[in-house]
């Protein structure tokens, strides 16, 4: 770092950028010296090179989101001896590795705050807040569109396409909101608070993901019946040296703390060998809180460089889950159809807790809930694969994982 | 700061003391050069000036607890530019900001991450995460002993005799457990809180405080009917330049996540403009979650120093508090009896929302349980001064304010 007052340069003027710059006064003096953007309209520089090539900036902010074009300014950033503070969750989740071992090489911090929850601190608070701890778990609710959409089922008791749409109108979801729903976005942020917790390289291919097109109005119904609500959950457990890095929908008991995380909120549920088990909860999106985030790294940098990481785990692989298992099978409603998936489920070794069969009428498919004993996700899936083949099966069956996140 | 690696001394081997020696290895191959500890028995030094004239510990960590002593070692500590990290709370609350400025002055750094809510990073998370944010308010469940109490008669219909014998047996409750159950120990913390977020130095004397001692099972459930719970709550918020800081029971809408804290566990809420609203969940005490914190300060101090405050608010008093109230009168069950209170009240401005009066029958006093409107604190304490030298009136009266905490 140079000597003196750092001066930064802010790359994406847009809600994000603007919030950063409203901030600003309250940045102990450090001076955005220069501000880009590529809309001509917004009477900054439109050349990144302007900031890039300024001696003067140590401090380069890029919120232009993206692949490409970030990975090439934070890199030549870097290149150039400059700190970095970026929101960038997809470029982190494929690139963070080696953009910290760049930046570690040329004695620069590349600060990430904002890109998990927002304002929440939670990369500093793993970082440095639980720096003597071996982290054993991770569960977060860390997508807020999904979790809105999920909170409006449960509470409104509406379906999935009536949520996203109230999502969409209020401005929580995008029109194209695969990122979200999907599961990427808590892909995503989930390999970068992996990599950071576990000190270990995790490839986004690596973490199992399933989004909540399939969660429809019963399954939250049937859900709560058993004591449980559906959430979005991203999680990363220690097990031995491997590591369970996995997003899907999850069924998680209603007395877990994170079962009463509604709406936009995230939380994320992080435990240690040394501090036991906590919660950060707040808003993870937003201008002003993503803003927040950013500023709180540009002043950490401005006074000390920030951490790095070395190897330690391996993935495990999502056919070796073994947990229990809420199922959703619709099947027509005759004699022998309960036995006969009983019986696939027996040969698989999955053993049933309880079945709640609602609608006895009907010629279509009627749904049959089950909760399972805990079972090998490649077990599970052979067995619905064999079930879903049946003929008295009518749709394709669904499974929720369940977690016992104690708290 | 000296150059080269850090060495570090601890004074006072205690419970958090053998737990700090037992992270040890894990911080980043500092040096734990000395251990001091007044007990011959446990075979360490018996001087605190081995470590305080040790001119190559730069880092000491104070783990005796108490005022005299401990304020003696940390401010030698501080005038020979050593780093203090210390959990001495009630020593920060009376002592910190004096602490803070001789740190400051020396050019050394006074860690306390350590002092509030034990492995939760809230120290941190404040001061560095949060730095680009006004801090509205904190709310805080920052006792564990009180919130076991409370939790325990609600969800097992106990009273608080009982209770507290549970928490004695069980270790979570000192044999005199004033501190914890009359509020004193959420002052002190509170009073860290507030300095910290408002940039304000807080007498200790400032903090209103009100234990638990008072709150019967029937209050629980009475609370529970009017859809609260009762917390002890440390509270702290911004009205303008004043600063409301106060620490009593509180009635919180079974609705807020604050509610869902239970047990021996602690949760802090922040709200930041930028930010929004959070919350920081966990365990709030404990040798190892406690030594998980020590060792996150010596860290940073390791790595760079830490930052100072300011000025900023003055302290409200207590008196212009505007609140909503529950209150429990005991009174002698005859016609006109609660007219004359009602009376009263309105003399002072307090109007009802709802009166619930569960027990008609009895020659002593029975219960009138009310929830009021905003009412001013200073009338409430004179309302009830006046009910309470009704000859009707055969107990003095309770009263526990309501908080709406947002979430």
């Amino acid at each position: 770092m140079r000597s003196g007052k750092s001066k930064a340069g802010l790359i994406g003027l847009g809600t994000v950028g603007k919030s950063v710059v409203k901030l600003w006064p309250r940045a102990d003096g450090i001076i955005l010296k220069r501000i880009v953007d590529k809309d001509k309209k917004k009477n900054v520089s439109v050349r990144p090179d302007d900031i890039l090539n300024d001696p003067e900036i140590d401090i380069v902010i890029e919120l232009i989101g993206g692949l490409n074009d970030a990975y090439r300014y934070i890199k030549s950033a870097i290149e150039k001896g400059k700190n970095v503070v970026t929101a960038n969750k997809a470029l982190l989740a494929l690139k963070g590795e080696e953009l910290e071992k760049l930046a570690l090489a040329k004695g620069v911090s590349l600060g990430y705050e904002a890109s998990v929850c927002a304002g929440i601190p939670i990369i500093r608070g793993i970082r440095e807040g639980l720096a003597a701890n071996r982290i054993r778990s991770i569960y977060g609710i860390i997508n807020g569109t999904a979790n809105f959409i999920l909170s409006a089922m449960e509470e409104e008791g509406i379906g999935f396409a009536r949520a996203l749409s109230q999502a969409q109108e209020q401005g929580f979801a995008e029109h194209n909101p695969t990122l979200d729903i999907d599961g990427f976005d808590s892909q995503h942020k989930l390999a970068i608070l992996a990599r950071l917790s576990f000190k270990t390289p995790v490839k986004l291919s690596d973490i199992y993901v399933e989004g909540i097109r399939r969660i429809t109005r019963r399954d939250i119904i049937y859900a709560r019946e058993l004591g449980y609500s559906i959430k979005l959950l991203a999680i990363a457990k220690a097990e031995g040296k491997r590591l369970d890095a996995r997003v899907h929908p999850t069924l998680i008991s209603k007395d877990n703390l994170l079962s009463s995380v509604h709406g936009i909120y995230n939380a994320c549920f992080v435990e240690g060998d040394a501090c036991g088990k906590m919660v950060f909860y707040g808003q993870g999106a937003g201008g002003l809180p993503t803003a927040s985030a950013i500023l709180s790294d540009v002043k950490a940098i401005a006074s000390k460089k920030m951490g790095t990481v070395p190897d330690f785990f391996v993935i495990k692989p999502i056919d070796e889950l073994f947990t229990r298992y809420y199922v959703r099978f619709s099947a027509i409603d005759k004699p022998g159809v309960l036995a006969r998936i009983c019986d696939i489920l027996g040969k698989h070794s999955i053993s049933i807790v309880s079945v709640i069969q609602k609608e006895r009428s009907g010629t279509r498919g009627v749904p049959i809930v089950m909760m399972t004993h805990k079972a090998r996700e490649s077990s599970m899936r052979k067995a619905i694969s064999s079930i879903d083949r049946l003929n008295v099966v009518k749709e394709k069956s669904l499974f929720i994982r369940v977690e016992e996140v104690e708290d």
